[in-house]
C-alpha cells in the first residue's frame, strides 16, 4: 500500500532530530524544500551571531577585532569541523576560499608529493569544477588525465578504480558521494586502494560531509575539500575547507602562499616561511562572516551527532525511493540513484521527461528541488531541516505534474 | 601657532563630506579609529542590507535566489566598481575571492602573455602576500625574480624602476599605494614605462582603491588586484576583486578554471569553455554576503565621488602632517609618509621609539591606529568616517605619550 500523508506524519512523531526543525528560520514558503543540498537553510543561532559580528564586533571593535580571535577563525572554525565531522584531529583543517581554490592548492600540493609519476585520474562524470581543475592543474605540471568513464549511475566504486591505477599515478580525485546520482563510495578501501599503487587521493566531500559519518584520521585519508553551504548550512558562497593530513604537513608546498599562510602573519618577513600547521594553506584575508557562520553551522550538528543524522537520511531517502517506485517510476520516471542506502548519500535523484519544465513547475507551487542536465530532478533531503512530510509533499507534486 | 581642536573643528564644520559619516555605524568607541585603511567601518545600510540577504532572502528564497541575483553579482558589483571607483567600463571587473588568490591568477594570467620573457619585478618593500606570490609564481614558471631594492621612503617612483625593465622583463608587479609609507605611486607614467618595455603590468590598489583617483581604460592598465574591506568599507574578509582590461580577456588563461567562470555555468559541460569577459576569472561560488557588502560600500561613494574624497584625505593628511611636523618629531618621531601630497595616499606613517608599546598605549586609551614592523605606527585616514576633530584627537594621544 502506498505510504500516505498520514504516514509521513507518524515517521515526523518518531523522528528523534524533529526539534532540529525549530533551531532554522523555516516559514511557509517553500512549501517543501529539497535543495539543502546545493544551499542549507539559515540556523536561527547564525541569523543572531552575523547580527552580533557585524553589528558589535565590526561596528565596535574594529581592527582590534583580529587579535580578539578573528584571525585564528580558520583554524579553531577548520578544528571543530575536524572534530564533528571529518574526523581529523585539530590542526589539519582550515576553513577559507572557495571548494575550487582549496582543490586547486591540494591538486598541486598532492601532486608535488609524487612529482616524479605522471598521471592524474578524475571520474569523467564528476563535478565540473573537479575536472577543470584536474586538466588545467595536469597541463601545468606536464600529467596525463587518466579518466573513470561515464558510469550510468554516476559515482565510483573500487572496481571501476582498479584498471586505472599503476605506478604511473600520482594523484585521484574523487567525489565521496555524487552530485548527480547520490552514489556514495566506499572511502576506506578506495583510499587504501590508492596507496597500495603508492599514490595520494584528494577527496572531494561536498555531497557528504555532514551527512555520512567521515574519518579521515582512521583510514588514512591524505587530503579532502568540501563546500560549507550544502548540509553545514553555513549560507550561500559561505567558505570552504580543506583537510591535509598531518604527515603531509612538513612535505606538501602550497602553490598561492600569502600573509595568513605565513608562520608570523604580522611579522611580514622577507620571504614566506609557512606555519607549522594546516595555516600554511591560507592566503588571503579570512572571510569573517563566512567562517562564524560555518561554526554555527556546526555546532547543531555537533548537538545532532551525524550518526543520529545519517539514521535520518538513510530514513528520509527510503522512504522517496519508495515513492518514486510506487507514483513515479508508472508515470515514466527512473530512480537513478542507488536503491541500497549503504551506498547512497542524502539525496534521491530521479530522471523524468521534460525535467527543466517539471522543476520550473514544481518551484512555482513552492515545491523547491534541483534540476540538473540534462533530465534529472535532484531531491535533497537535509535532516536537520528537511521532515517527512515535507519530502512526501514535494513527492506529491510530482506525481501531479508527472501524472 | 599649532592647529587648535578648534581648529580642526571649524575644518569638520566646513567639510561637504561632513554628512557621510552619519551613513555609518559609529558609536563612542572607539575615541579615535585611525585603522579605516585596515579595515573600514560599516556603513548603516550595509547593516541592513545584511539582514535583508540573511533573513529574507537567504531564509525564504532560498536556492531560487541564485537565478534571482546571486549569480550575477561579482559581475554586477564589479562593474559598479569599475564605474565608480577603477575607471573601467564593465565586462573587466570583478568581486571575488581574495586578493592572494586574484593576484594569483593575474600573476600566472600576465605570465602568459609574455611567455616568452623571463623576469618578473617586484618591490623589496612591498605588500608580503605579494612578494610571496611573486616568488611563488616566478618559481613554478622558471622565471627570474628581479627586485627593487627597499628605499627609506617606501614605494615605487618611476626613476626607481627603469634600470631593472628591459627586453626580459614579462611582468612588473606594484603597489599603487605603500602599504607603509603611503607613498602614491605614478601609475600613469610607470604603465607607460613598463609597456614601452613590452611588458605587462599588475597593479596592487588595496591601499588607493576608493581615495585617489584611478583611470585603469584610459591609461591603458593591463591588470589590477584590490581588497574591499579598507576604504570601501566592505567588512572584515570580504571578497577581493580584479581587473583585467579587455584587450586581454582573449588572450588570458586563468589558473584556477572553476564552475563560476565558465562560460554557461549550469551547462556543466565536459571541458571548461570559459566566460567571455572577466567572469573568466570565476572560480568558486560567489560569497554573496560579502559581495553585497562590497555593493553597499561602493554606493556611497559613489554618492560622495572619489574627487571629492581624495580632496578631504589630502586635507586629513595634510593636518596630520602638520601635527607631526609641530608635535612630534620634537618628541623624537620621524614622518615616513612624503610630505608632498601628490604622492600621499591616505595615511601617514611616523616612526617612534618603542612603537609597539605605544601603539598598545594609544588602544588602551580607545585611540586606534596600527603598528607596522619594526617602528611604525600607521594612522588610517579614511574620508568618509574620519572627521578632523577624530584625527586631532588621535595625535593630540600620541604626542601625550611620546612626551
Amino acid at each position: 500500500m502506498p505510504l500516505s500523508y498520514e504516514d509521513a506524519r507518524e515517521l515526523d512523531a518518531a523522528d528523534p532530530l524533529a526539534g532540529f526543525r525549530g533551531q532554522f528560520a523555516i516559514g511557509d514558503d517553500p512549501v517543501a524544500y529539497l535543495d539543502g543540498n546545493s544551499l542549507g537553510r539559515p540556523p536561527r543561532s547564525t541569523i543572531l551571531r552575523l547580527r552580533q559580528v557585524v553589528e558589535q564586533q565590526w561596528a565596535t571593535g574594529l581592527i582590534r577585532e583580529w587579535s580578539e580571535g578573528w584571525a585564528e577563525l580558520p583554524i579553531r572554525v577548520g578544528d571543530l569541523l575536524g572534530a564533528t565531522v571529518l574526523g581529523a584531529a585539530p590542526g589539519q583543517t582550515v576553513v577559507a576560499d572557495s571548494t575550487s581554490v582549496n582543490l586547486f592548492k591540494l591538486l598541486h600540493a598532492a601532486a608535488g608529493l609524487r612529482a616524479d609519476r605522471s598521471e592524474m585520474v578524475v571520474a569523467d562524470a564528476d563535478f565540473p569544477t573537479d575536472r577543470y581543475l584536474v586538466d588545467a592543474v595536469a597541463a601545468g605540471r606536464g600529467l596525463t588525465v587518466r579518466r573513470l568513464p561515464p558510469h550510468p549511475r554516476g559515482g565510483v566504486a573500487l572496481a571501476d578504480l582498479g584498471d586505472l591505477l599503476s605506478d604511473s599515478t600520482a594523484v585521484v580525485v574523487l567525489s565521496q558521494v555524487d552530485y548527480r546520482s547520490g552514489y556514495l563510495a566506499d572511502l576506506t578501501s578506495i583510499t587504501a586502494a590508492v596507496h597500495a599503487a603508492g599514490a595520494v587521493v584528494v577527496w572531494d566531500l561536498c555531497h557528504s560531509a555532514g551527512v555520512v559519518p567521515i574519518s579521515l584520521d582512521v583510514h588514512g585519508a591524505d587530503f579532502a575539500v568540501g563546500c560549507t553551504y550544502k548540509y553545514l548550512n553555513a549560507g550561500p558562497g559561505a567558505p570552504a575547507y580543506l583537510y591535509v593530513a598531518q604527515r603531509h604537513l612538513d612535505a606538501v608546498e602550497q602553490p598561492v602562499p600569502g600573509w595568513f599562510g605565513a608562520a608570523d602573519v604580522f611579522a611580514m618577513a622577507g620571504g614566506h616561511i609557512p606555519a607549522a600547521d594546516a595555516r600554511q594553506m591560507l592566503s588571503g584575508t579570512p572571510n569573517v562572516l563566512g567562517i562564524v557562520a560555518v561554526e554555527e553551522g556546526l555546532k547543531l550538528i555537533q548537538q545532532a551527532g551525524v550518526d543520529s543524522i545519517r539514521a535520518k537520511g538513510v530514513g528520509l531517502t527510503e522512504m522517496v525511493v519508495r515513492l518514486v517506485d510506487d507514483w513515479l517510476v508508472p508515470l515514466g520516471a527512473t530512480l537513478v540513484s542507488p536503491r541500497d542506502a549503504s551506498v547512497r548519500g542524502s539525496h534521491v535523484t530521479v530522471a523524468v521527461p521534460r525535467a527543466r519544465e517539471v522543476t520550473d513547475a514544481l518551484i512555482e507551487r513552492g515545491i523547491v528541488p534541483d534540476f540538473r542536465n540534462p533530465d534529472m530532478i535532484r531531491l535533497g533531503l537535509s535532516p536537520l531541516t528537511t521532515s517527512y512530510c515535507e519530502a512526501w509533499t514535494g513527492l506529491d507534486a510530482l506525481r501531479e505534474l508527472l501524472g
